[in-house]
């Protein structure tokens, strides 16, 4: 491609509004434009980059065995009234009626539609197990937008579902998505890991997700330093207390804590371990019976949301009550809760089940229970892992401690079960001729987030450095003075017909630019392999090539360079 | 691929609401599923089909110098403002709100979103001439989505856009579209006629189609027995009257005509030659001094609507007064109308300007004027070219003679002008440092059309017959009772692990079915090769190969099937 031709569409500034740095570089390299709010059109590089990040997720598709179809991005609203989504999914879900009034939705996701598909076209074991994928636009419509292509409202996704009798075969295709998807940021280059995750709202039991990681991920992982075993910080469990419970060596007594309205303020007040307090949570409940619940952390734990909101009593997702309500029900403020006499359910977590002589809120302003003890001052409520995991404590294979990392969620697969089959009454005929419902498991990759969070984990200060595979162009060619210089430019379109011929992608810089301008440009858009060329170098016989990543300058003699350039690409 | 993990879904049965025969066959051999009117997914044979048609657009497009962009499909309802088109666009223009309440539409083309870019990301005459393209979806809210994907409401298109300063790069960025659209549909072995179009509702200047020919085109091509000219019927041009103006040999005279409504009646019942006649049309006009007027052609020709509704009095796009509104002001109704003493504005025809003695409607119900002539009996009117074209008439160039044809339209390349770059304010500086507003051409293939229209012309009784270059599989292997002989399985697998290797798309049919249901799958798929395998075949070391498209039969060995089928698709 010769720039003359091109929109390049490069930027020396870095934009406002653009806190994370893919979104900053993609704009900044003539990736993307926004048109509104969540709303991006692709230029000709950022468009090069997803064509090749999907280009490699369709090939792993297929060779595991997928089978792409594609489905509408305006989907009917009577499939999602049948699945109960319809009420159930929030604004995120994009309604409209047509010309005729009719419901219908821009789809976030096709799990309406495919199992509608599959009910009609599926109609014995025989065609059984099915995976069918798209890579197709999906819409969201986020509330906060944000991060560029990273959370926008309008991006590219590959979406497989597969199909069902047995849960064997659910397992073998999972296992296959699951090495499909390494196999996928494996060959981008990208160092990624897959950990397990909770399902969430989609449903479903098995799941985990695949993070590439990065400093600037929204997401934490909590992974083994002695095994492979990594895990979603929602869902990496926590260990089971080694101590046991010590008796009580102290009375209980009502302190008064005037200026202690949080944990940290107590324990610096009164000179007391951290350990040695809970702090009291007040959430609301699912029954009518009890519409608020209070679940108990230690001090220095933190309450794991995804975790809490699957207690029995619990609804879900998690909501805390507010401070009126608070005050209404139980008489104190949240800086004073604690679990000793409340007349609403409890749920500790399995640390606090083995604490003795421990400080909690009075539920009485400005007052907390110290040497508290459970059984003597209260009976002991249920325990439950409710807690996010900390650094250094054991895995649940035993075979490492925890430590974190910073990801971002670029895949997610799911063993859906028939959640969706059984609401929309999708069955096949089994081999004695009864109808079954269908198992599906569910299969999600980012297309488009993909090229951010390469981005996010590639880069230096001077622009973006393109793992090989994902790369707009694999090469780029400087002329230097190419337009005062006939032998620079003969030279030069020498090398750019080898190496177009030789099938790789050469980004051609025929400019009337001053160098600086071009290699700046090179390296913003962070084309893996540059070479420049010359008066001088035409009268040496070599090219003067430079490796983005590594920075290494290297002489490669004329008729060397389209080898070379296939031997490092 | 093989059938046992693709999902195949053909259907003996005719589909009930599918009028053409490539919706028929699109359902029946499993390419798409109807989701709701005009939405539908793509199954997996379709998919092939699409991607095939869309690498071929790329291509070309590619080779002709365009980039390729992609835009989202959700477009801001502020650019449209912009344009006006948010108003004068129809109910076809699907618009909606999201959830902060800020108007947005589904993009049924991307003339705002592109210039809206480009005037932000073109600055200067050098990056000019430019020519962006993307290959997306698109929805149009239509009032009768019909014929399948051949007029659905969401459809895949290539629309591309480019950008000039001067006309000569814009003649020659269309001259290079022309020859692009030109390989493209060559390429897909289609019968095609570019023909000179009317431009329409997009505004501009120059506009050509592109139709693929098919009995079942709801286009009507007129194109030069003698030439390469060829127009749409509403814009071919009709050839001057060769003849002039006869001197009157009779008197004008009114006649009852109580039985004869239309000009068919009254040329039966009074023996009148029909060239001898004229027939006057009551459309709405574009001033308040002129709300009707009155439009008059020769009684065998028909008025051509897309013409008529150019003349400076007309309003566009043409609309006909009601039978009420014309007895109101003409005081007669539509079957006795005609030009003589009547007080609105007339057009007439090239071909009725030469006319003498003839026979129009009195504007008095059951009464006609015979005898009338031009200049005696009433003002000659302004005449203009307002009627179709008749086959055999003489083309503009002189050349041969008018012959029509149906086509499918599957390609529009237009001039447009500046009509939305100067009410976006899209300018760039000149040479000079002068702001000049941007002169544009826009190019569009219906990538998901040509799937359906490429049906329309090549089918038979028993299915599709795919050009090699769009058939989503190139070789279907047929063998026989695979389930039973040891032997026949060992040939089929090495014969699709062969040709798999060689490059060759392959289906191979591996389930338990009768021979019958196979053939008539492959035939009915389209699949343009297929090759049999049975026991027999085996003893005699050669493969069974049918031609789809001819129907041909031949043997070959064993050994020879990987170059005969290199060597015939």
């Amino acid at each position: 491609m010769r720039v003359s031709k091109y929109l390049l569409s490069t930027q020396k500034e870095t934009p406002a509004n653009a806190e994370v740095i893919s979104h900053q570089l993609m704009l900044r390299a003539g990736m993307i434009r926004r048109n509104a709010s969540g709303l991006y059109s692709y230029l000709p590089t950022g468009l090069r980059v997803l064509r090749k990040v999907e280009a490699i997720v369709r090939e792993e598709m297929d060779k595991a065995g997928a089978c792409e179809i594609l489905m509408p991005m305006v989907q009917p609203g009577d499939l999602w009234v049948e699945t109960g989504r319809w009420d159930k999914f929030g604004p995120e879900l994009l309604r409209f009626t047509d010309r005729n009034n009719r419901d219908f939705v821009l789809g976030p996701t096709h799990e309406e539609v495919i199992t509608d598909l599959v009910r009609k076209e599926v109609s014995s074991y025989k065609q059984l197990p099915l995976n069918l994928y798209q890579i197709q636009t999906k819409f969201r419509d986020e509330v906060r937008p944000r991060f560029g292509v990273m959370r926008s409202r309008e991006f590219l996704m590959k979406d497989a579902y597969s199909f069902h009798l047995d849960q064997q075969t659910l397992d073998d295709t999972y296992n296959a998505m699951y090495q499909a998807y390494s196999n996928i940021f494996t060959r981008m280059g990208l160092e990624f890991r897959p950990v397990l995750a909770d399902t969430g709202s989609i449903g479903g039991s098995v799941s985990h997700e695949f993070h590439v990681l990065a400093n600037s991920g929204e997401d934490l992982i909590a992974y083994s330093t002695g095994s492979d075993y990594a895990a979603n910080i929602e869902k990496a469990e926590s260990p089971m207390p080694t101590e046991t419970r010590q008796a009580a060596t102290e009375e209980m007594r009502k302190v008064d804590t005037p200026d202690a309205k949080t944990i940290e303020e107590l324990v610096e007040q009164f000179g007391l371990d951290i350990k040695k307090t809970a702090k009291t949570l007040i959430v609301r409940g699912c029954t009518d019976e009890a519409p608020l619940v209070a679940v108990v952390v230690r001090g220095d734990h933190e309450l794991n949301e995804v975790k809490a909101d699957k207690l029995e009593l619990v609804a879900a997702p998690l909501e805390f009550a507010t401070e009126g309500e608070i005050r209404d029900a139980l008489g104190a403020g949240c800086g004073s809760l604690g679990p000793v006499g409340l007349n609403i359910p409890v749920y500790i977590d399995h640390a606090v089940a083995v604490m003795s002589d421990f400080v909690v809120g009075a539920n009485e302003d400005d007052k907390h229970f110290f040497g508290v003890n459970w059984e003597r001052d209260l009976p002991l409520a249920q325990a439950a892992d409710i807690r996010n995991v900390v650094e250094g404590e054991t895995t649940p294979d035993g075979q490492g401690t925890y430590a974190f990392a910073r990801g971002i969620e670029v895949g997610h697969i799911f063993q859906l079960g028939t959640n969706y089959s059984a609401a929309m009454n999708a069955t096949v005929l089994d081999e004695n001729g009864k109808a079954q419902t269908l198992i599906m498991g569910c299969y999600g990759v980012g297309v488009s987030r993909i090229v951010a969070a390469a981005i996010e984990q590639n880069h230096d200060d001077r622009g973006i450095i393109w793992p090989a595979a994902i790369a707009p162009f694999q090469v780029g060619i400087l002329p230097m003075n190419m337009h005062k210089s006939h032998r620079v430019t003969e030279v030069a379109e020498k090398l750019y017909a080898d190496l177009a011929a030789a099938g790789i992608d050469v980004l051609f810089d025929d400019r009337k630019e001053r160098p600086g301008v071009m290699f700046a440009d090179m390296e913003l858009v962070g084309i893996p392999h540059t070479i420049v060329i010359g008066d001088r170098n035409i009268d040496a016989g070599v090219f003067e090539y430079k490796n983005r990543r590594t920075g290494e300058k290297q002489e490669i003699p004329f008729d060397q360079i389209v080898d070379f350039i296939k031997g490092n690409i």
